[in-house]
């Protein structure tokens, strides 16, 4: 997996829960807003896809927890996409505890491509290059 | 406040926080929980209001905390709503203990009346007789 | 997977997104919120594991997403758990639409066995028994 | 109010809703990320606060919402602090769109004093220095 870091941020209180670290559903946001920062930097925001008028809902997400993080950590994130058969995208995430790099969390998306009504598209051209750039 | 107890539901560890009772926020969506039951026992589900063109997106929101509640403590919560000036909707949320009636929180969301397109609306009348209903 | 449906609940305006659906990180909290009336309905729950001195945090989660669900639906949940080696926890979760059945989302959860010090332990014999009934 | 600048961060798909901006609890949620920095501009991170058994539970919350925020927008948080009465801490937020400057919400929230017990405590004469400096 070929990931650049992408973005650093810190663990809100609101993360946590009361065994004292992070609530686990809070990393699938933290994945979210790798993918935002990943499609800027490969230069089509995906506000910019939305605005053309293809949607990404996600289908499948998996997530494996590793080390803890706790409020005010500073962590680390990087994800990466690809093409997952011809329908679909499939996107990685990275998250490490920026000082020590040791491993937060990771896992994938996967994601269908739909038309502002919902119907499932397969995806056009430009979203594909983009997803494989 | 004349107001009448509308459901009952558990504290969920996602709503807790590392110091081991609520993070407050959840109480906004407590809240709102609230406003959708006091709505269908009115006879006018909000989803039935937003079909009909209005929406109600809230401009001001006012908490108190009063008790502690911690994970899967089973709370109740009450709701009121009244016109707050001609344009305007006020809704009164109260959440307590279900077994001691102990207050848990407390509070009021006020909510401007906007059609589709967002643009500032006078509320219809049929929704002025539901709110004050 | 032998599954009872154990609550039902509806979708808050919190858990949908500017898709119109529900924002996919929030099924975690469901499934969540299934555990633990799973745990109830076996006859030991979660807070009485808590108080035992037995944390059961996540490891590992995944999901899968069906048919859309959005504000105000009614759903219903089902659960259940088994050991996962003999270490490990696995719960199954699968919520569907209260009226029609069709799925909405299903996936596991692994949960490792921790003391109140974080530390790794193997699941006491009532605790296996648990997971097992 | 004299209120710097804090930090600056974009909106999430997460906290989003279906009417197309942002879910209103989302706010508190940054006014807490903001209180965060604040601290830890002050010099006296809020970790720190907490390890030396000082705690701020939030007693009371206020919110008015302005002009409207979308996903991916970027926004920038001002937050600042002063005692509320002898026992309490008042801490006063501003969110708005970093480019436009435009107000998006702004609040303040009242925190008590607890100690590691949750018991309410006068704050030490450290903590009022800080939240006044």
């Amino acid at each position: 997996m070929n990931q650049d870091s992408i973005l650093e941020f810190r663990v809100r209180y609101a993360d946590t829960d009361k065994m004292g670290g992070i609530y686990h559903s809070r990393v699938l946001e933290w994945f979210e807003m790798g993918r935002t920062e990943l499609f800027r930097k490969k230069g089509t925001p995906y506000t910019e896809v939305e605005s053309r008028g293809v949607f990404l809902p996600i289908v499948e997400a998996h997530v494996q927890y590793k080390h803890r993080a706790c409020y005010d950590d500073l962590l680390r994130l990087s994800a990466d996409s690809r093409m997952h058969g011809k329908a679909r995208i499939q996107c990685s995430h990275l998250i490490v505890h920026a000082h020590s790099g040791e491993a937060v969390a990771q896992g994938y998306t996967i994601h269908a491509c739909v038309d502002s009504g919902g119907k499932v598209i397969r995806p056009p051209r430009w979203l594909v290059e983009l997803i494989q750039s």
